[in-house]
């Protein structure tokens, strides 16, 4: 018998998101060979003899995989340890002394554990900003994910570390078969000058790269700006040349309009991460203004220190019902648009939308399969809206990323988690000391 | 060999609340005789040969049963109808013609439905408020836990079906080995009149129990009453006698200064359902308000199709982020009083606080096991945030109640799930109609 592709996911329900208006389609066959989605048809049961394997997917829905499009992943290391403090405090006596402890193999196994977190609840891409970005491309490798890599550095860490940085964008562009994608990471801003945001930009032109940064997270960030600059960080990002390149811009809750009309003329596109926001009480910014403008969002987790874990399903669920609230209007992000935001915005934003985001003929096979059978989805009349408000991040049953599967029936195939949580549980004690006055940066306030 | 006690939870960590501190003791037994805790302990191995069954929960954690202070459980039948509709529309066009439909038997498999949704996320107590409650008493009794149960009554029904209502309360009070108490509930002071107010409160005394109702859910109810009475619905509750009993309060967003001064003479309590005001758009209160008058409030799911789940753990992380954001402030309602609302304040409002709400000596035995092993809840620096922040419902593990365990290992052992969803199923077409004009009240607008 020949077998005439590599995977079928048979006999599945199917989200199809379409430019208006998204159909949960049923009793669906996927096939896939190689990387890619081949064919996505109606059930047909002789299909499954062409297949050199088969997941019998009777009532699981398939999505899309879910797109993080701005993590510190390995920050799950230091999850728990700075609760309830204020934002001054959080960066300049919680997290970057904290940071000032991590070895690169520390953040070998502090990726591992996040990317175990995330293929866990249907993640398959995360655009990552960190540093030893090397150790947490290995992980990434090894774990099957799809990633976009940027190795972050401070203003006053100089030219040399940028070049570092340079270094490990050209040694693994491309690699682990085309699934990791490298750019460059100024912190923000707010740690660095416009001189290093300007040679950043130029290194990341001639590497043919994009930047992912932090921008307009606070009011008092936007404020400071202007007293010092005479514009706002977003303006600084164009002025300094860094909107010439691809950006991810993570957070931006401070855009002004003119900053927004600013983003709209540039490859732009937002990390929109509201269980951060509201945590740190740093406010929510109505996503209808980006996309009025036509600037891309995504959804985001940031790091597990501000929202305690890499759930993207939560996000989504945070970003519909924030935007509700804040619109004082239960009508406004209906479950489609949330559901385009998280699919199609999130691949826009981390700039695959050619290849991400639709379970589609000749879209990359990046698929999640989620279980519909508890009685909290149950009934079914909406199972986009049972996805969007009901579902649990446990529902997740298969993952599939580039082709391959990376969790089957709720267990990772690709990490070792109990190795994982030894190898984290050894380093505790270390990264979990603050010593007075060492930290790897100062956060201005 | 002498067994001295009925259950034994054995080496498990638990939550300890005190007044002004949490603290999560490792290592622990926790001994149970008939329904009540009788002693807790640092881990004793003699201690599990002195006992019925022992339950091994070496890293579980246990925490107190979770209090939803306000539900209508039987509307998990409608899960999924009424999305993205405006708050007038939800009430008139889609929940109140469909409610037209329902019989005494749909809401026994839906109460079942709903019943071991909130058993499989740790719910031990829910106060439910809907119709045919006789129907919800006897699912409730079946599944094993504790409810306060009041029947659901318009003012244009009249005083026959209040007195309905009335001997559900006679006959159902105490029953199920205690573990159902029964209520009145009129609906709403904007679905009745202050007489028929004034009669339900005089009912309520000459039977010696509370009232469950909703107040002040919009700052358009609060107009309409000023318009139509010239005082706040909170008033009206006041001026007709219903604070002289027991009340559970539903939602009261708007609830004014001179409302709060006024509920803060009388035994009252609020069950803050904070998804349901996100997601229909409604806003959401200073929970520190009530709580400075010494008003007690609690988490509620509110209905699943409002809220789309009955997972208590759902709302307390909503509650602590919304208060945060509503604060801009980080620092405000740290973890401790989060959990202090989730345990105290729900048995305070359920006006079981001596009973409930801790795990200790005397209480009744409704205890909740959380696995703390999975990636997303490590490393364990502050397993009370992971428990707020980081823990999935799926976390839960073993629920007991009354003594008894409705929940094994995530199975649930009082309802059968897959005849539950079936007899649901062939319920679906018949309910899911909505018949033009056919409503069971009318919401004013």
């Amino acid at each position: 018998m020949n077998e005439l592709f590599d995977l079928l996911i048979h006999n599945c329900d199917v989200l199809l998101l379409g430019d208006d208006q998204i159909e949960i389609a049923t009793h669906y066959d996927i096939a896939i060979q190689g990387q890619n989605i081949i064919a996505v048809e109606p059930t047909n049961c002789e299909r499954s003899e062409q297949a050199a394997k088969v997941i019998q997917a009777d009532g699981l829905l398939a999505i899309p995989g879910l797109i993080n499009t701005h993590a510190h992943v390995p920050m799950v290391l230091f999850r728990g340890l700075a609760e309830d403090v204020p934002i001054s405090a959080w960066f300049n006596d919680y997290i970057w002394p904290l940071e000032s402890n991590l070895t690169p193999e520390d953040v070998y196994w502090g990726a591992l554990l996040g990317l175990a977190e995330m293929i866990e609840v249907g993640v398959t891409y995360v655009a990552d900003h960190y540093f030893y970005m090397g150790e947490v491309a290995s992980a990434v490798e090894m774990a099957g994910m799809r990633a976009n890599l940027a190795w972050a550095v401070f203003g006053h860490e100089g030219e040399e570390k940028l070049d570092q940085t340079c270094a490990f964008v050209a040694s693994w562009q491309g690699k682990a078969d085309g699934r990791i994608t490298t750019w460059l990471a100024p912190h923000a801003p707010y740690t660095t000058s416009p001189e290093f945001l300007r040679m950043s930009a130029r290194k990341a032109q001639n590497l043919g790269v994009g930047i992912h940064t932090h921008v307009s997270e606070t009011a008092e960030q936007v404020e400071l700006s202007l007293q010092e600059h005479g514009i706002t960080p977003v303006q600084m990002l164009e002025d300094s040349g860094v909107f010439e390149v691809p950006t991810i811009l993570a957070h931006c809750l401070y855009a002004t309009e003119q900053d927004i009309e600013l983003m709209s003329h540039y490859p732009t596109g937002i990390g929109h991460a509201p269980k951060t926001y509201l945590k740190l009480g740093m406010g929510i910014t109505p996503i209808s203004r980006f996309r009025e403008a036509g600037i891309p969002i995504g959804l985001a987790t940031d790091g597990a220190v501000s929202s305690n874990t890499l759930d993207i399903l939560e996000q989504l669920r945070l970003m519909v019902l924030t935007q509700k609230d804040l619109a004082h209007d239960s009508t406004s992000m209906p479950v489609r648009e949330a559901l385009e935001i998280a699919f199609h915005g999130g691949a826009q934003v981390v700039r695959m939308a050619d290849r991400l985001g639709d379970i589609r003929e000749g879209k990359l096979a990046d698929i999640v399969l989620i279980r519909q059978d508890g009685v909290h989805t149950f009934p079914r009349y909406d199972p986009a809206a049972n996805l969007v408000y009901s579902s649990r991040s446990s529902d997740v049953h298969t993952v599939i990323c580039d082709g391959k599967i990376l969790l089957s029936d709720g267990k990772l195939l690709t990490i070792d988690k109990e190795l994982v949580k030894r190898e984290v549980s050894a380093r505790l004690e270390r990264l979990s000391q603050r010593v007075p006055g060492k930290r790897i940066a100062t956060y201005p306030a």
